[in-house]
């Protein structure tokens, strides 16, 4: 059976802590734009987008999950970012549990973790999952 | 069928960025057990401890999560606000999709949550949470 993608989740409302004009396009779109424009036709991961992940003061904001891993929510971004975010995705995606040491990152992504949250898929219980 | 609880994992081994003498009690582990003391016999959440939600410069730390809700993590914690902390927790489980808004929680919360992220349970497509 396939693995299933990792999901990546960015946030299309994010105004990454700036006012934002009426009509103006949100940052967070910007991110998800440049995101979809490097996946190609075998995409490595699912881009979602998603309204709101209330991270508004730490904006661009994201988070990535695949089943029986850690899901983690990426802050800090904005769309210059994209080449180095799909690259700790790969990272992620090989990992077994979805941890990536700050060290193994790309260095443009050292401030980007903002938390993590157990798997709660009901193929794998909350506290098995370990670093 | 009753309605499964909403589940409160609680970062026990989070510093809440304070340097840790070797033997001491991180500060997690006290923030865990003041939420354990106040849960009686028939607990609102399940507790859980977890270890590390990657979130140790706004610790304390945890999570609250409800499947078809959104997932909150949740910093900025103390063991003096684990009272207010279940009162949230009896407004998450309240609402169809676990939003508080910051006007309708405890004021010591004001600052609390980092960040949510979309129910990943094969019951509930993320994009269709609403806020």
């Amino acid at each position: 059976m396939t693995e299933p993608l990792p999901i990546l989740h960015v946030c299309t409302t994010c105004r990454a802590g700036l006012p934002l004009e009426p009509g103006q396009t949100a940052p967070g779109q910007y991110m998800y734009d440049a995101v979809s424009a490097l996946l190609g036709g075998t995409p490595a991961v699912e881009l979602r987008p998603v309204t709101c992940l209330s991270s508004c003061s730490s904006g661009c904001a994201a988070a990535i999950s695949q089943p029986g891993k850690w899901t983690y929510l990426l802050g800090h971004l904005d769309p210059t970012l994209a080449p180095d975010l799909l690259a700790y995705a790969a990272l992620y995606a090989a990992h077994r549990t979805g941890t990536v040491l700050p060290s193994r990152r790309p260095a443009s992504l050292a401030r980007m973790v903002l938390g993590r949250m157990p798997d709660l898929s009901p193929q794998a219980a909350a506290q098995e999952i370990a670093a």
